[in-house]
């Protein structure tokens, strides 16, 4: 039997590579300004938990999948991740 | 002697429970539209990747701790949980 639970599935959204992270710079230079060193880049990415009903783990992925690609994510500047959490 | 090395900081910051999160009420009814079925709930936080220099795990743990309660997060609203990865 395939086990059904309710499922938390956590989405990290970031920009890709060479994608200009304004407001991570900008977080930089607070940090720079509150006196906080040694601190050599910042990048801001989003972060989702998507709580699902009972669901197979196989089709819970490919709905999270689904969802980044057509809303959560602009897949031309941004990548995601999924993790999912039984 | 401890071991220094370049870190990787991520940081989670999220709403604390109870805190209203219209910015996930909004995706989780845009998926309904979308025709997303079998999601019970979705909440929207930010996620930071701080690299830092060289410098001793406590040490870098203890600065990102500070920079969160002083910058990063709202404490009255919202949580951080920081992982360092070397």
């Amino acid at each position: 039997m395939v086990p059904f639970h309710p499922m938390l599935a956590k989405v990290h959204i970031t920009l890709k590579n060479g994608v200009l992270d304004p407001q991570g710079k900008a977080i930089h230079s607070a940090l720079n300004q509150l006196g906080f060193e040694g601190v050599s880049n910042v990048n801001l990415g989003k972060y989702l938990e998507i709580t699902l009903d009972t669901m197979p783990e196989m089709e819970a992925k490919k709905k999270v999948r689904e969802m980044c690609e057509k809303l959560l994510a602009n897949t031309v500047i941004e990548s995601y991740q999924i993790t999912l959490v039984p």
